[in-house]
């Protein structure tokens, strides 16, 4: 066992410079010999969780014990060998971050690697670790999992404790890691799983979610749709349906309304307080989250109310997984004009919302490329599936590599 | 005539540490012998005009030629001996810059120099230099020179020439500048003025604006009424009129309409672009404007429509000037929260909206202090004035100092 961190080379600016956090994996364990990076929204013990944002990390102390999720895969085995770029407060899906630079694609060159977990995701990408820490809340694993070709999950929400992170907005955060291969991808849920009774009860059926691939771009869902038919072949029953009677915009509109004044009231009172440095697309965001009114959050709380309804109906019917695309296109270039990100942010939370709305845990699988950048199938299941589904993105796995 | 750039000693961080500007004067002009700074919105050749934001002052290239207010001041023999710190985009009135710290008041420490011409103010109230220049186009001369115990002057909109500035919202915007002494400030303005025939008629007529009064603390509007009253000895008659038949808060939400409108659409192609780093106050302001619709313009050019016309009924009658606070207190402290700035702001601009909606120009004099602070009493007059009231002002200092 060394205490020492090891020198990381970082061709793609992965990782924190800013930071030395390191911890040494327990000996012994069964993820033993394994590397990973931490998204800086971990408290690491005795370092500043910086968030992202050069005034968050000046203003707080460090951290006086490490995050659940990362002392369990220490303890574990695994070696935690650095602190990621995020983007500001987790406020982004697309990476760039105008403080600390934005982490390199290193599957899509002059392209977003996605966010707001973009470091994690490029450290990945990269082969610069074995997996790594992301979190998720409007979309902040699973795009980047789409955009960098990585597995990436948001699990059920609620199921992996979050305490020691700085997290956004409370009813929609969760904590997700990302993996190149399918098999250290399950390594990790079985740890951070372990002491959850999950069902593992094998999916029979399968939902091709039309309303979702018309929103993608003609070429990824050209690319995804023989996939979900394959994944269908192995459940044994597909059909395709609209999942929402309005449109998948209007469930993002609720959360995106309710998302965004939970995100306010997390750190309104800091804001006032310290007047911080953000780009101004991230000022955008809060500025128009603490001009929504307790009328609208009303009504988009009777939205999801509704949109749990729709879905649970979905899901009758035996073990259901519901296919989609993680994102409406392969990463976007660098340096899109703000209005332009807006536009397809929004875009994309009409996917992402599914499983943020409903709490139902999403795997993206690397699974097609498009002009030859990624592109991610997303398989989402029922709350507590998450074993399953990554069962079931094994199973495909191997059945499309031939080994099956 | 030395063309190497003086030593300045800086206890206020009151320039700009990362320009070397400086413009020997002309020998033999009017101004000979005299320093002057320039905040960092003034171009001066071979230099970038860098306005408070870094990320403005990475994506401009060097200005081309002086701007022609530091031409004529260099022409007239007065050597430019520095850029200062300026508010973000001209956008505060209480000169606290998050990215280039706050310059020193060297009159009340522990407070704010106030804003946006926050570094000229320091400058010249700290003895580094004989005069500055500054803008106004919310305040941002007059707020500073009330609280740093200057004489500040808002000239008639117009009057001078603004090539070579980076300015915030046309139908606004004016340039000023600040001296400690009304000696300095006259030879300034004989300069600027020089190519205008402008009307040196003696005020014969004073106002006392109630309702402006009223809006301030009592403890300054207790200090300046006994000298309003002197000036109305000089002028001969004095009377207390209400100015606005709604409020001067009503008043100054029609400038907030419109000077919003004009700053968004002056750099809204700029922040879509870059998307710059701001405070988060910077950004709530521009998003906020962007949120304006054509609808509230119309409304508020109708009001400033009504504003010019009830502000030239107050001053038929005779050569008349106007006497108000020149901000309802004195400078708050450092560090206050953004809603208490916030709040604060919009009362100071209901004082100063009154010259910018009509244009007028308004000379705030170094007049009393509260509490051991300074506060300025201001001079309204009629558009082209300007020189009498510069004379005005020279001769209530001389009768107030006992020399009259």
């Amino acid at each position: 066992m060394t205490t020492s961190r090891p020198v990381i080379n970082d061709p793609y600016n992965a990782f924190c410079q800013d930071s030395d956090a390191f911890l040494p994996g327990e000996p012994g364990g069964p993820l033993e010999g394994l590397t990973f990076a931490a998204k800086d929204i971990f408290d690491v013990a005795g370092h500043v969780t910086g968030g992202g944002n050069p005034d968050w990390k000046a203003t707080h102390q460090p951290a006086s014990r490490n995050a659940w999720v990362v002392q369990t895969l220490v303890d574990a085995g695994a070696a935690m060998v650095g602190k990621t770029i995020t983007d500001e407060l987790t406020r982004g899906i697309f990476g760039e971050n105008v403080h600390y630079g934005t982490p390199v694609n290193p599957r899509a060159p002059g392209r977003v690697p996605g966010g707001s977990s973009s470091g994690s995701a490029s450290a990945v990408a990269g082969g610069l670790v074995d997996f790594a820490l992301g979190s998720d809340t409007g979309g902040s694993v699973r795009v980047p999992s789409s955009f960098c070709g990585l597995y990436g999950l948001r699990p059920t929400h609620g199921l992996i404790p979050l305490d020691g992170i700085l997290l956004q907005a409370p009813s929609y955060d969760t904590i997700g890691w990302f993996a190149r291969d399918i098999e250290t991808f399950a390594r990790v849920a079985e740890v951070l799983f372990a002491v959850k009774d999950l069902d593992r009860t094998r999916h029979t059926r399968v939902i091709i979610a039309r309303d979702a691939f018309e929103l993608a771009e003609p070429a990824v869902a050209e690319a995804l749709l023989p996939l979900v038919r394959q994944v269908g072949d192995l459940c044994g029953e597909a059909a395709t349906e609209v999942l929402s009677p309005q449109s998948l915009a209007e469930w993002s509109g609720h959360q995106q309304v309710l998302q965004s004044r939970e995100a306010w009231d997390s750190v309104k009172d800091w804001i006032d307080t310290v007047n911080p440095r953000f780009s101004f697309e991230v000022s955008d965001r809060y500025v128009t989250a603490r001009e929504i009114t307790d009328a609208q959050v009303d009504a988009a709380q009777a939205g999801r109310d509704a949109i749990v309804r729709r879905m649970d109906e979905v899901f009758e019917g035996g073990p259901t997984v519901v296919c989609l695309p993680s994102t409406v296109s392969p990463a976007p270039p660098l340096g899109q004009r703000v209005s332009e990100r807006h536009t397809l942010r929004l875009r994309n939370s009409a996917l992402t919302s599914v499983a943020g709305n409903t709490g139902r845990p999403q795997l993206s699988i690397p699974a097609a490329e498009v002009d030859g950048l990624p592109i991610g199938l997303s398989l989402l299941g029922n709350r507590g599936s998450d074993l399953a589904l990554i069962a079931l993105a094994r199973e495909f796995v191997l059945s499309r590599d031939g080994a099956g």
